[in-house]
């Protein structure tokens, strides 16, 4: 299969671009992508390996935008994710210093920002002195919100603030809200660059192969991982529990798990998993204690969800509130051995957000350098509705419409999850191959 | 007040010591306590200050056990805490190279480890090249287990294999099986020491100023709240909860509040709070929203147990099981705002077992190897039944009955608890002064 | 232009693989390469971006080798590198528990290791209790040396010693030794495997993007720059230089740099620069100090050396040994300084060893894991004289002749290296664009 | 012996302290103070173990300066330590909300800051907003110089100002400076209480236990450590040496090495050692290296000058400029093995900065919480030439002159120095004893 995909621009780039030195094309490259990844972004009809068309990131010989009177907002929404500020420091750093930008306000609170009518915060004006040193700092400076706001209001907003250029950083939930403020936007007339940086610390996002905070977030998973090990081994029949991420894929858990290879089993969201009877967790667990007396179990939160009565209940995201896998898991666990007279001891962690609420580690903060240096080149040379995803070793430009079409999973069918069993040993559970 | 600890001894020293250098006599020093730390231990009748009169630590001339026929047992005991291995791995190094001792082995998983005809467990035998590297890991190489053991069939364990010298490392539920311990083994005509390691994560051993593994727990507790504060300024009336250790003493709590100076309310066991009404919690939560715009919470899990039903069930070692004081003021300070229609987010983290899983910080490393070392110095020149503990500055011998007389607490009364609330402004809540 | 890069086999696989799922074919897969990877590998004659076939790394349906009648060696030669033990224990784990081989070998301190009659050490038997918690310790617990040995004895003590599959971790020199390994014992008759698993600190092994290792390198890289800073703002003109690793390839002062963006001049071996003059290094650092008081400069180690004079000495393995780049830069901005009578205050940092000899971090460990699985897969199905690598993605086999075919550098012709002079502002530095 | 340390005030206290609560008296209180450590501060004529009477710290009931009068400076000196932002944030946290005082300056770059019509540096207006994340930076926002400056200019300074408070941060060199000023002050007719919090990476304050900053560079040494152990084991007789602070006193050497046990050699000032001959350090460790095939050396810096030719260069703070002993020792042990025709391995480590220019760990954050806020208290209630120490558990004032008598060394007829040497195993080098 061959497909191309084409990014929409705001016109003609009659300027200069000051950051002239190793200028690209808007040439579109090809980019094969293997039938694994095909399956897990389920973009195409047929799922085979498929040669893709991208504009490759970078700058451009001529922009679009006049560098002095160019005004840029920046806004961040959803969950706390590591490197959020590392992107907004690369976002104003390169517009300052590498484009002469100077206009550049932060929106306060995510969506809510835009509507000071109704919630009273703050713009936040952004220079270099105020994000030198944020990258020291989890979570975000402008802090974020949950939810979707009226987009004629936003766009009443961006006009009246002569927005130009609009840098989102969000989930897929945010990237649809983009892209709605840019139709509205484009209602009132206004001539608005709206580019997306994509936040998932679950790395769920379509066609983007790692998202950043991810390496970091895993970092952070293996601590716990650790410390329910030594749990584990500390006590006769130790079983500890760790609950991460994931709502709707388990790349933490797997990657967590597979990387600090004391974990016996991984149960994830794409996976459905029984607890009695053959291949079950239960018999599964008792036959591992009595040979090795200890195990350790990491969790997805969105695993096994079934398992547990559904309360139908939302958050101000419209995310179904999750059951807590963990905490059902160490109880049936418990009632299951306490029957057999078998002693075991549990300890539960569910380090939640001491994963998702520090800082960078090195690879991320690179990470993030680039994806906010590359989304100022696109927005500042008209490209729009689009964001910067690095694909097959290399930053391209995709249309919001790939990125938002799905949720990405782990293919279960793929080498990558073999090596997962093969690391926990866990091949033998039911559903699991 | 004067008075002196006297400590016991198996009776006369006849045999050269190999550590000869720096070795020390049995002199009882003064040691002055303050009114302060008199009130936290509880000890006096009167509370004032006091010169107490106390054996110092350290090698003697001479030694009550031959080296090359000494026997000795090391046992851990009760829940984990960093630095278990370190006192192992020196009280290993410490009899091996400095005494010449050969015989040592390990009692796996606590007191059940001393009858192998019930539990089945294998002995552990305890060489420099088994220990040296093991400072690296968390939790205890031993393993450990909780609650009370038949005295009679571990005396009737130590006679057969021999044991001349037994360390244990526990709480001070500990303290007390190992006086019994002691006690039953002279009835049964054994010439056994018996020096115990005091160890909690909790800091609350009578007269032990600071236990071992403490400042690593407080170096892991303030990640816990550095990214409770992320979270909290992350959202507008961010609320961070982190629930720490801290039984029925808030050390842990208070010394991680006064050092990462984010915390604005630390609720522990030694003070009655209200959630309601004039001085009560939620309302001065309220108002530091109302002017910050966020707030971080921290509370050990002992405290407030009195606003909560108690179910009056207690774990294998006798302790109560506390009630979920995080969760509860979770679920209190939503139904608090909901009911004022002022909407806050609120975000509960439990690091748990994140706490005292890890391996000891360079301070715990250095101070395990002095405590394990010093042990040694004591079993070997045949004192019984006493630990060595750290006073103002010293080390010296306390008798098992200081140490388990009672929990020691925090002095909120003390400089200390003043600077906590100095540090976090919430002087003005009932009952804090 | 288009090549394939056909593998070597040993012959047909005539087993059943007990790794059975998710088991993939010889297929040689294409993969696009950029021009800019084109010039930094150098491979292709024309520089142009190129489709190139490699087979792809897993396991396949059968396998040359009868595990239970398998004998395996592990090799360790050259400099210490992060990941080292993690991919020694993948090796291992997935030869046991994958394979179900029992007859693991390690060969201590590196090709001497192979000639017991001159060196006597001692080999080590390799199962999974031996290497299971070896993640937690950097080096190598097999030991290295540097510098060749005489093939044909090695030849010989394979051939004495069964061994059928061979593992050699190491650099490019390590890369044409294995291959010169693998020819000699051909020519007595052996059939022998011999996997390749390229490391180099350094990150310049032709068509390997990132080496393992290299992300927890440039981690520990940024606190030494962190350090640096501190130092440098802490004085009035405090002038902070960091050398780091990087003899002929700047890879990790340019990924540390850009990581923590608090560097104002990197110098690489790809770029020569001058002192003096014009777009000199020193009269740069004058105007930088005017105008900020401070600064930061990286060197790698091999930049610069031909401002020095050369010795001409070689250490073991052959290579030059450098001239000190850091001690020549402190020495030549004191004395420019000191001429203009500018008082500054120079702090030099070379962490050393204390960037390569640190256990991995979690994305190297996830990496390692990934190299020592895909490599046993590799062996086990007859392939031979080939390494296995990341490229663009995915996992393939490239054969000897082109990781070994010349170091790979950083293109400064390259976006990326463009992105680094953005981030310091060196741009106007002499030979640096 | 006995001996009463009275403090100097400025005046009657007439107004009321606001941090009313734990209010303390002027009574003076005994401490304990044992052989070795009168024996390591030398300050008594007789080194017997001694009662000594200090003041305590603690906010008092009235206090001499009324605070929104009150004008306040704080100025850091010398080379950088863990902990000096810690202390700078906790005195204006300390005035600002605990006793009102709003008009806090900082010095910039010590005392030269003091000049500014010849050095020209800026005020830096101090705010709770201004210090309430600096914990989270190593050196000092202060900046920092070396060297003295005239103090009649200081004087006139402070006179023209109208400071009425000065906290001065440095070491002993700084302390003097400090009673000049304040000696300088009271000629110029000024009411200003000078007070002092004694910095000093090497531990070597006279009766001050433990200064800040110390247990968070022990905790970097050990990474030094721990880098030069594994190198050390990954070659066939390797060397590993790490060269740590400490000019006169080797606390840092002694500490990490007992910390880290991996640590056969410790040399320190306080020791002199030979090289060659019976007890000398290279046939010792070419005995460790021929029965265990590797060895980890740590030399504090100012250890074995003699063995080298001095200079008797010094630098802007009239230290003499130490010989590189470091260097010297791989030199020495390179020569006297070739010699031998006995291959060896040589990774030699300076972590220098990267020790000193890290953030303050939870240990040095609390107690440097605690130092602020009662420098604090001590100024506000018209205390002057004095530090806060801790003193065996307490903390107390001491008068400059005592702190500033002598630097404290590491006493080698000591436990604790017995205990380095039992844990090296060196106890046979000549000299150590």
């Amino acid at each position: 299969m061959q497909k191309t995909f084409t990014i929409k621009t705001l016109g003609q780039c009659g300027f200069d671009n000051p950051r002239k030195h190793g200028a690209i094309s808007d040439e579109y490259i090809p980019v094969y992508v293997s039938e694994e990844f095909m399956k897990a972004c389920g973009n195409a009809s047929e799922n085979d390996a498929a040669t893709l068309y991208f504009q490759e990131a970078g700058p451009r010989e001529k922009i679009f935008f006049e560098p002095e009177k160019t005004k840029v907002a920046i806004v961040t929404c959803g969950g706390l994710c590591p490197g959020l500020n590392d992107v907004i420091r690369s976002i104003v750093m390169e517009l300052w210093h590498g484009y002469g930008v100077r206009d550049i306000i932060g929106i306060p609170y995510g969506l809510e920002g835009f509507i000071p009518k109704k919630y009273g915060h703050k713009l936040i004006e952004l220079t270099p002195d105020v994000v030198s040193t944020i990258y020291m700092l989890g979570g975000t400076i402008l802090g974020s919100s949950r939810g979707a706001q009226n987009f004629d209001e936003i766009a009443d907003f961006l006009n009246e603030k002569g927005i130009n250029l609009l840098f989102v950083l969000g989930g897929d939930g945010t990237m649809k809200a983009a892209k709605a403020i840019s139709t509205a936007v484009k209602e009132h007339g206004l001539t608005l660059s709206v580019i997306g940086i994509p936040k998932t610390i679950d790395n769920d996002i379509n066609f983007v192969e790692q998202s950043f905070g991810f390496a970091t977030a895993v970092d952070e998973a293996t601590k716990a991982i650790a410390a329910a090990h030594t749990e584990a081994v500390g006590m006769n029949n130790g079983i500890g529990i760790v609950k991460l991420m994931g709502r709707e894929s388990g790349f933490i858990a797997a990657h967590a798990a597979v990387s600090l290879s004391l974990v016996n089993f991984v149960l994830i969201p794409e996976v459905r998993f029984a607890l009695h009877g053959e291949g079950g967790l239960l018999p599964a667990l008792e036959e591992r204690l009595a040979k090795r007396h200890h195990a350790v179990i990491v969790v997805a939160e969105g695993a096994g969800q079934y398992l547990m009565q559904e309360t139908g209940q939302k958050d101000s995201s419209g995310n179904i509130i999750l059951q807590d896998i963990g905490g059902y898991l160490q109880k049936e666990i418990k009632a299951y051995f306490r029957e057999k007279d078998f002693p075991v001891v549990i300890k539960y962690i569910d380090p939640s957000y001491m994963v998702r609420a520090v800082p960078a580690n090195a690879h991320d903060r690179v990470y993030c350098g680039f994806l906010g240096r590359l989304a100022v080149d696109a927005g500042m040379s008209g490209k729009t509705e689009m964001v910067v995803s690095k694909l097959m070793g290399r930053f391209v430009h995709l249309p919001f419409e790939l990125v938002t079409k799905q949720r990405r999973k782990l293919d279960i069918a793929s080498h990558y999850w073999h090596s997962v069993l093969a690391a926990t040993g866990q091949g033998h559970l039911k559903g699991m191959l």
